[in-house]
């Protein structure tokens, strides 16, 4: 059995947690199983180099500051082979051009093209747990490129699925994927398992566990990722293939939540080709990202456009989407103050009523919605602000997510 | 022309410093020169990365040592050539691995065995600016080793052999090497040239300035190097062949001086073959360097043997040589604080009489000589610490080293 551990930044941070590492890859190891070994940079690293690299330059060379950064991986993982030896196990850390893992020359958010596992499988052979630093990889021309914030992760999957392993664990401060945030809902339960689909929605809407491409390349591969806490016990949470899932257990896995958003609203937009890209581009050339964005008839040749930003863009997107609603004679409205709740889940596609049921729960508290926007395993509501929390709670425990509410699988 | 630039950690300690050297290596490309531009890590970086290592283990292991600490100049490469491009030129790193400085795999005291110039060439005619991390090889698997502390000269003067450069500057914290230590003479001269071999004689004596590795390597390949500070201007000094310096115009080129010895003496030891062999190699297997050794007839079938070692060893040193002393019947005596006064020269070849004039020098002095070893070009003396500098004073007075006392070369 081969398992791909990977660890976080916080999981690394000083020699005592790269010391408990070492002891649970041992302990895999002494369990009969293969180990590879992921980490990331100590936590705060990776922001100490770049800052060094933003006191000279704005926009440092991109090829540069990926030879920079990628050091911060690389000590992390000489320290883990050496905690690794000093414990008595054979262990040899590999770099990405030493393993040959490939990607194209998109430095900074460079993408895995290939993976050599030839080196790797005959350290294997010899008895050693590997030692990988994420978030690096090497051009065909030898150039040394980083994946991207998060990148680790897609190492590690990406080291699963092309040595075929059993297992990719991924080990992060947080002990699982919960069905909603701790913090705003007391009874939020930890998850056993969560389709790489629900996942994807889950991550996208703030659940930020994991980064969101190596959910994609799991699913890609068929990788079942674990993710646990690298700090307490525990069962983690599955991400896996949908039929490994009892599906009729739960119609909704879980409740996301993202506030201060801003909502601004187009009345009465001509209804002619080329007046929602205007508006967009030039939000885009702003640099604001659109969250939500849903289109309704109103009147007749009049369609009303609602989109949300984030708050800190609000106030710069409602100038320019005034100047142009100014342009073509319609009216701009904005609404600072909003949040988006959302429910997340597979049995939303095999069970009928489940919106209903969502916009019932808010009524039953008084919340008014404002917007709506729908996906396959996804339902988001605007609503004010003030409600986020309470809306959440009434979800959670409307959708019978509540701890104790259904037995925990095994 | 095609020049090398190395430059030591105080050199590139911060990002102010960093932009002062690569306005120099601009400079120098403004003036039609292809560079190089060799660089060791920010001082303390080194360190920093070793204490995580100790604070894992009493050994570390040496390969993974060399992946943790090879980070250091990679670093300083990465924001060098950040800094380079940021004032508008062309500029990359290249890593030992990209251009291929193949080293042997004696991971923390490697050797250079070869280094391909094709990457470096192809990338010095597209007009760039080459910048190499000191101290770094691979081995022929692809292993990444370091040369050993201050390998970074090592790599610059290796690089100039390789390439065939007309001129391998060594950029450090001095403004070149002094006839003796200012610190304690302060008539002390900065010398314009000095010889390969008087270089070497100076290195080994304490005068840190140049890895003696480096000089070994400049004095086979003839590679000339101009040592300078890359905190003030000047012209530093050239170490160079011996037929590229004037050398009628000194006998002797430097005095060099080492505080904190202590000399132990075994009288009356049988002369028969074996016994210097058993007190030295209980020493080194006590790892303890010994420095000089000196033996003498004093009785017949008897030798007498002093050497000296630093002060720190001296009693541990005492130690092991009175046991031996007391199985072969002989009388071990220790002396500590004394100091090692030397003159080093190339002219002491062709003049007669410099021992006797530096023996006169000290006796003029009141100063008791020790000890005495000479090679080709250096005499040394043990004497007493506490007449330590004023021996230098001397010397350096007497053998026309103050300054004012010859013209400076142009």
């Amino acid at each position: 059995m081969l398992v791909v551990q990977k660890y976080g930044g916080t999981s690394v941070r000083d020699v005592q947690r790269i010391q408990n590492v070492a002891k649970r890859a041992i302990e895999y190891k002494g369990r009969g199983m293969d180990v590879i070994v992921v980490v990331s940079a100590m936590s705060g690293e990776t922001d100490r180099l770049l800052n060094l690299a933003h006191e000279i330059a704005k926009f440092p060379d991109e090829r540069e500051v990926d030879v920079l950064i990628s050091t911060g991986e690389q000590v992390t993982s000489a320290l883990l082979a050496i905690t690794l030896r000093e414990m008595g196990h054979k262990a040899v850390s590999l770099l990405a051009d030493q393993i040959r893992i490939i990607s194209d020359s998109s430095y900074g958010t460079a993408r895995i093209a290939s993976i050599e596992d030839a080196k790797i499988r005959s350290e294997l052979k010899e008895g050693s747990i590997i030692v990988v630093p994420g978030f690096q990889g090497v051009d065909d021309r030898g150039n040394i490129t980083t994946l991207g914030r998060g990148g680790s992760d897609t190492t590690a999957v990406a080291l699963a699925a092309a040595l075929r392993a059993d297992l990719c664990e991924i080990y992060t401060d947080v002990d699982g994927v919960y069905t909603t945030d701790p913090n705003i809902c007391e009874r939020a339960r930890r998850l056993d398992k969560i389709s790489y689909e629900e996942m994807l929605e889950m991550a996208s809407l703030g659940a930020k566990v994991l980064q969101i491409r190596s959910v994609e390349l799991a699913q890609k591969y068929n990788v079942p990722i674990l993710v646990k806490s690298s700090l307490v016990e525990g069962k983690g949470t599955l991400v896996c293939k949908e039929d490994m899932i009892m599906m009729e257990k739960v119609v909704i896995s879980g409740i996301t939540y993202n506030k201060n958003e801003t909502k601004i609203t187009i009345n009465k937009v001509p209804d002619k080709p080329g007046v929602a890209s205007k508006i967009f581009s030039a939000l885009s050339a702003a640099n604001i990202v659109v969250d939500m964005i849903v289109q309704n008839v109103s009147h007749e040749n009049y369609n009303d456009i609602t989109f949300t930003v984030v708050k800190a863009d609000g106030k710069k997107a409602f100038k320019i989407t005034e100047e142009i609603g100014t342009e073509i004679g319609a009216k701009v409205a904005m609404d600072e103050d909003m949040a988006k709740v959302s429910i997340v889940g597979l049995g939303m596609r095999s069970h009928s009523g489940v919106a209903s049921r969502m916009f019932t729960l808010l009524a039953n508290e008084g919340i008014n919605i404002e917007l709506i926007s729908t996906s396959e395993i996804k339902i988001s509501c605007v609503i004010e602000s003030k409600y986020g929390e309470l809306a959440v709670r009434a979800l959670h425990k409307g959708f019978d997510l509540d701890a104790g509410d259904i037995a925990e699988e095994s």
